[in-house]
């Protein structure tokens, strides 16, 4: 089990560190995200290395499809599969049988589904999940759930968080069983519940004690930033975060922009993943402190600046706006690798920021400088 | 004008070096194609800088078309813009406007087409190519020549090759004025004339003749590769390399596979440069010393080893056929990248291995052993 030291505090926020059989993850931190073991955008594990990252994440259902998460335990696990020796966690595969695939049927055992690659009917249900995340061997692995949509009635999302209870019960006993397993390659894996109940405090808070007594490794808030507004995602963290244990890691799935970082960081969350830095940079939008850039834009023809003065990314310590400008124009992939690498250093860069602004206790002054800069254009 | 001293010959093989206002060039030497200013697979000049590349190649028609070469100047030159301060060598556009572009008129003072990006009517002639190759500030400027297809008659191809030979001397003219200019941002830019004639020995050798009287930097042999013959293309080398200067390099254009280099080389070739690398990794397709590989081969799906066991490659350092064929098959543009840098390497490490042999007086064991390795498969 990893063990979490809340190093400072400042209102809500923690600064803490995370001890893992992978290395101490420093929080609060941003996971970057590579869905199928790799970063889109042509970025390997090797440029994670200089661009300050501390955890890759992973979707359990994407390497579940392809190549297989056999493939994978018998390449030795997903660390040595994508060649990377820090902390990995996967997803259980939820989310993605709830958005991605095709016709799916809930009951209580699982989740019967069919691939969005071939086709093929699936099953999904808590013991598969875990048994395809120790297959992977992440460092942390995330408990098998239902996202109920935000506008669901309450009726429909209470039987789901009911379920999903049951399902966290389930998870945590095969979690235990494989990790006793003699063929386990990772036998310290960990297990994260997460919190479900749409955008009803109540059944949240709820639900958020039950899983709390289960004792895991950490807590997510899952079901947010499927559709609410930022000021819903807000008030359901400042109701439920207070709920789970303040002595374990809080993660905050697939959240967010940088500002909904600070804000969730402020409300006491620890973990972070989101897709924006890989997904805006393929497109050429990069993060800068003064808001975001459209570099295909006509006025960076010639702009022989970095992307931003003084950042220490593998874009802009070489290239300059103009030529990653080009590169967009013309399709060549250097320009969306480019704009990757400086979109994930910036967000890394951020959270080290924020750790440093904690530590210092500056973190309020801190926020509202970055919120502010941001918003200049 | 560049310094060529010859270190060493084996039959008509030379091994020589030279100098260059951005460095001295080791031959023979493979160029790696970067035709829009960005080598295709999301592979930057710092990444060439790992690989042992030495000479950057990009097209003169492509850049003029986007992001245009006025840009290019305005940035400082193709050095500056995309950070490689070894040489680079730029085609003419000549090849490309009569291979990519739509509907053509080849006249006395150049030629007419519509850009294959938007359509918009082009004029392009000797004074044009020499301006904008100058504008992109190379250290090496091809002539503008035409590129008659290997099966057209005698009589186009011996009038295409006495137009040739006019533009040349137009070329040589126009880059003389262009260095002298005092916005010239490479007064020291070099000139290559180029030899055509199809398939028809005793044309190519009268040009041959003609060029060489004209006492140009360098000279390559161009119209190759283009649907004739290996056969063919060797014995067209063998008739009239010994009519090109033997104290000047000598550029074989577009070629080619290794087996192609290692005749050319033996054939007295300095310089090479061709797509297949990139565009071969872009499909999976890597070389090794025992044939060339498919990565998306289902018989890679658990091979652990590198692509090849001791290269020194970014990808062969790190990552195994397993997890590079995963990324091919999820469409993750990584795989492409790792392969793409594999041939790249691959290439300039032979080139690097053929050097040493023709200093040691080897060259012809080597390639005997080169070409049956890599037959093997």
């Amino acid at each position: 089990m990893g063990k979490y030291r809340i190093l400072a505090e400042e209102g809500r926020a923690k600064r803490a560190e995370f001890e893992t059989v992978h290395g101490t993850i420093q929080t609060p931190v941003f996971m970057n995200v590579g869905t199928a073991a790799a970063i889109k955008g042509a970025v390997s594990t090797m440029d994670l290395q200089g661009i300050k990252t501390q955890v890759e994440l992973s979707n359990t259902y994407h390497l579940h499809v392809r190549p297989g998460d056999e493939v994978v335990k018998k390449m030795g696990g997903l660390h040595k599969f994508m060649v990377w020796d820090k902390p990995i966690l996967t997803d259980s595969g939820g989310f993605q049988v709830f958005s991605l695939a095709g016709l799916r049927r809930i009951k209580e055992e699982g989740v019967y589904f069919n691939s969005h690659v071939d086709g093929r009917k699936i099953f999904m249900g808590p013991e598969e999940s875990m048994q395809i995340q120790s297959n992977l061997a992440s460092t942390i692995a995330m408990a098998f759930d239902e996202c109920p949509s935000s506008v669901a009635d309450r009726k429909y999302v209470q039987d789901s968080v009911d379920r999903t209870a049951r399902w966290l019960q389930r998870c945590k006993v095969k979690m235990q069983e494989l990790n006793q397993r003699e063929d386990t390659i990772n036998p310290h894996q960990m297990l994260f519940g997460i919190n479900q109940g749409a955008i009803y405090p109540d059944i949240r808070i709820d639900h958020a004690k039950r899983i709390t007594e289960m004792d895991l490794d950490g807590y997510a808030v899952g079901g947010l930033a499927v559709g609410e507004s930022h000021e819903e995602m807000y008030h359901i963290l400042e109701e439920v975060v207070p709920y789970l244990p303040k002595d374990k890691p809080t993660y905050l799935m697939g959240v967010g922009t940088p500002a909904n970082i600070l804000e969730g960081v402020e409300r006491g969350i620890d973990f972070f993943d989101c897709v924006y830095p890989t997904r805006n940079g393929r497109h050429g939008h990069v993060y800068t402190n003064e808001g975001k850039l459209n570099l295909f834009n006509q006025k960076y023809e010639l702009d022989p600046r970095p992307i931003e003065e003084g950042c220490q990314c593998p874009a802009c310590r070489h290239y300059s706006r103009a030529y990653i400008r080009h590169l967009l124009k013309a399709k060549e992939m250097l320009g969306m690798r480019l704009c990757v690498l400086h979109n994930l250093y910036f967000y890394n860069n951020m959270m080290e920021e924020i750790r440093a602004a904690l530590e210092e206790g500056r973190f309020a002054s801190y926020k509202r400088a970055k919120l502010e800069g941001m918003m200049r254009r």
